[in-house]
């Protein structure tokens, strides 16, 4: 596997940070958000003297729980339909093992999370990105486009939805699209929904499950990790009303034997999480976003699309490399002692020479830390050696 | 995947629980003895507000009390050679995925864990049997039967050491004979070494990592599961001197971002589990082995050779049919209300048509409801239609 963009960066962070620099993450997403304190209490009234196994499919109470989740988030499912996985990374893993043979294509839109390339390595199938624009917000290419991405081996197609690293929420027209496209070639449609809960703007998340038609299809991605902002209790699932799907699946579970039971019972009790939690997280979300974005467009020659979703932003950037630029911010810039860490957005691109002027900022910070990062992505812009004059990179690829 | 013989008798343990017979578990692998103390304080006084990933390869804290453990235990490894996985389950496969390319050869002891099976299949890599014998109590089959398996495929060799299902522990001129073969062919030895606190009538483990001239080659893949009766935590490792094979697995591991963090706060904090937890442990475990394998032999035309480690036994029965012996006994049978489950042999050989006369029994129940399941498979095996004069299968095919 080649090294992740992000992870050749960390040297020169760690540099940075012995070097007396304060370095801002905005590469990372693990959010700053407490975990519901409900999910916290059960964790700590935990009453069992043996921590045992759980079915391999999940608590039942858990899976109960979920589905009634899951309907109050309007997606009608059973408990039968819910599968719960290692994090959401182990449902995405057992998808594709479950619905692809080795060498079936997969078509995905890019940029997308670079984490799809490795479970695709294990799974042995083939990612056939089609490709997305910054200077359309990332919208969904025409129907034609993915026409003609379908070959013989075509099997499905996986979106992330609101997306990682775009923060694109999918509009309903264009999952019917993609509904479209998907009957047309009986292909899978994979909807990574993790960031579900974070929609802004008034608008909601609309699920591939709501999709007519689609039962044998669409299988739903999931996890509890940001939504509940507890990502270290690894605990996902996968959510299809395909049977069959759901049967085989069930067969690489029961291989791994369960799933982690002390993230189940913090999961189970956090179905408990008033709704007053998602309020003030999106609240907090909206303004660190607004601060973020605004902050970005108000610096000459830098275009960052207002995400719709999730909590990343991608920006593109008036310089000659993105990854050149993010180390040298790291290793040859400070401003008020500090430096800020970006993903160079190249390594969420599977086409090459794409997003070599974007990078991914996940605002999971306060908001303090969030203005000094503008602040300090401001004055380096200025500073960089590599500077240019317009970022049009990605609109010239487009031949817009 | 084929359905496991376990799985499908499920059925029948439901049907038999429904018409009001105890069903005496001894098909499964799950410990009833209490976690330590330690653990489950740990787990209780959880400290965090945020339930945030680990580092992909486990917290450092973790990986350093571990390196700690291996050195109390004769195994000379730093943190560095440690990554903490999803279970021993995921090391097994990290391993695999790490060391062997798709239709690579590996070469198995049989009987060995079903589910290596499954690993195999997710890792394209294709197990071959090596045959073990009851009638030899499972020991290791001379060199000579190893060369004889050899092809320019094979890459490694993957034993259990105290052995799922067997209960056998390797002698260290057994392990020898491994690392001869090892050497000669240039292979990887994958040790499953989940079990090496019990080990019982004196013996000691002997471990892989302390083969001379092993460091490349040798990966221990460990588990807390059994060793603290902590199944549901989902805790493992795998351990190797091998760089480039820490380096490789390190990207898998990075792609399913970190293993369970409140499993391996309950499992740092298990290290602290005084010596008289398996002391105790330990005498009670040899008390239920010797009330069962003794029972057992007792009853005409039974086998079962005495294991010296983990808590299963395999048992030789005068049945005409393991799997249907099994499903028989749970539908039809039942002594003092009473019956038991058992696991069947046959999924457990890769070899066609062997292990048919034989089952696994797991010693992982209280000293009464083990005595009564002696009770009953005597009382059964005199009702059992099927029921044959001897038992010689595992000999007959054995040439003995």
């Amino acid at each position: 596997m080649p090294e992740s963009p992000i992870r050749k960066l960390v040297p020169f962070a760690e540099k940075a940070a012995a070097a007396g620099k304060e370095v801002i993450h905005l590469n990372i997403g693990q959010p700053d958000i407490a975990t519901p304190e409900v999910a916290l209490k059960a964790i700590r009234n935990l009453d069992r003297t043996v921590i045992e196994y759980s079915h391999s499919a999940g608590f039942e109470s858990y899976r109960r729980g979920l589905a009634e989740y899951y309907k109050d988030n309007g997606i009608d499912v059973t408990y039968e339909d819910i599968l719960v996985t290692n994090g959401g990374s182990e449902a995405i893993v057992f998808a594709m093992m479950t619905c692809f043979n080795p060498e079936d294509e997969v078509i995905v839109p890019e940029p997308f999370y670079a984490n799809y390339n490795s479970f695709a390595m294990q799974a042995q199938v083939v990612l056939r990105p089609i490709t997305t624009y910054l200077s359309e917000g990332y919208k969904l290419p025409p129907i034609e486009a993915f026409r003609e991405l379908i070959t013989p081996r075509t099997r499905g197609i996986i979106i992330c939805n609101p997306g990682n690293p775009t923060g694109y929420l999918y509009t309903q027209e264009e999952l019917e699209t993609l509904k479209q496209i998907v009957l047309e070639n009986d292909l899978f449609l994979f909807a990574d929904e993790v960031y579900r809960e974070f929609c802004y703007d008034g608008r909601t998340h609309y699920s591939i499950m709501n999709l007519d038609g689609l039962d044998d299809h669409a299988i739903i991605l999931d996890s509890v990790s940001k939504r509940y902002s507890m990502c270290g209790s690894r605990v996902g699932a996968l959510v299809s009303r395909n049977k069959t799907v759901m049967k085989t699946a069930l067969k690489f579970a029961q291989a791994r034997l369960s799933p982690p039971t002390l993230g189940q019972i913090a999961s189970e009790a956090a179905l408990q999480t008033p709704p007053s939690y998602f309020d003030n997280v999106k609240a907090e979300y909206v303004q660190r976003r607004d601060i973020l974005v605004d902050g970005l467009n108000a610096i000459d020659g830098v275009t960052c699309p207002l995400p719709g979703g999730a909590f990343y932003a991608m920006a593109e950037l008036p310089i000659d490399n993105a990854e050149k630029f993010c180390a040298w911010i790291l290793e040859h810039f400070e401003y008020k002692g500090a430096t800020v860490m970006m993903a160079p957005a190249e390594g969420f691109y599977a086409s090459p020479g794409l997003g070599t002027q974007e990078v991914r900022l996940a605002y999971v910070l306060e908001i303090p830390k969030l203005k000094l990062a503008v602040e300090i992505l401001e004055k380096a812009l200025e500073a960089y050696p590599g500077r240019v004059e317009n970022a049009t990179a990605s609109k010239a690829a487009h031949g817009a």
